[in-house]
């Protein structure tokens, strides 16, 4: 089991970056414009991804814990093969005036090729977060930072 | 042992792009601007990085091996204590008009709060890499961009 693990730090309070990764209108901002699903615990927030005016995948995340402030974790029930079953986790503290972020995608079964995308991704849209609380505007899919030949 | 894993693509041939990481030149355009050393295996180079006028770490950095095109690997003899001993490989490989990276900063003991630090800072740094083999101009240190409230 190998995980992808980040950290940034957002000038702003760990309340102002919750609401940023347990609502909607958040997850929209920093991650992709095309968010549905409500931000309960149990409930299935749907996620897709496009480029180039195509859809390129999408991810289905069960809400396992909402602790306002503190933390966010989702279970993949939905997504690439190699996402099923792995968690999400984001977890909030405050150090003077950032909130500190640690991010960890866990559970991956082998440290795929896709993993290494994954890993430079999620650091691409952990910066998007950041420039969303702190300027207003992320850069969510279809508008994000394109990595690699593929997204 | 826990590993951090990135992944770029980069418009260019793998002949560039391993310039890029086996000369000084190449790695102080994209890493940091301190960089002394010569790319030879067996030697070691010195990286030092700063932050408002002062240096905030260093890194040296044994070369294991040079593979034209293909690999370079080196293994960490000074620097943060978390670093020592582990080892940093950049493989590259041609697809179509791209060169894949896959980066791998193998060893870590621990998956500390310092390892997410550096995961998300590495893959701004490879995202540097792509800018300067693309565009000729990358983001090296003193000039990186800072993902926390440390750097």
């Amino acid at each position: 089991m190998v995980d992808i693990l980040h950290k940034v730090g957002i000038k702003a309070s760990t309340d102002e970056v919750y609401k940023a990764m347990a609502t909607r209108e958040g997850l929209a901002g920093w991650w992709t414009t095309n968010t549905k699903g409500e931000g309960k615990v149990g409930s299935v927030i749907d996620f897709r991804f496009s480029a180039n005016g195509a859809e390129i995948g999408s991810a289905e995340m069960k809400v396992l814990e909402l602790a306002p402030g503190k933390q966010v974790m989702w279970q993949v029930v939905g997504g690439p093969a190699e996402w099923i079953g792995t968690r999400i986790a984001f977890e909030l503290k405050q150090e003077g005036e950032y909130c500190i972020v640690l991010f960890k995608h866990q559970g991956w079964k082998e440290p795929v090729e896709f993993m290494h995308h994954c890993s430079t991704k999620w650091a691409i849209f952990m910066m998007s977060l950041k420039s969303l609380v702190e300027t207003g505007k992320g850069a969510p899919s279809p508008d994000d930072i394109k990595i690699d030949n593929w997204n």
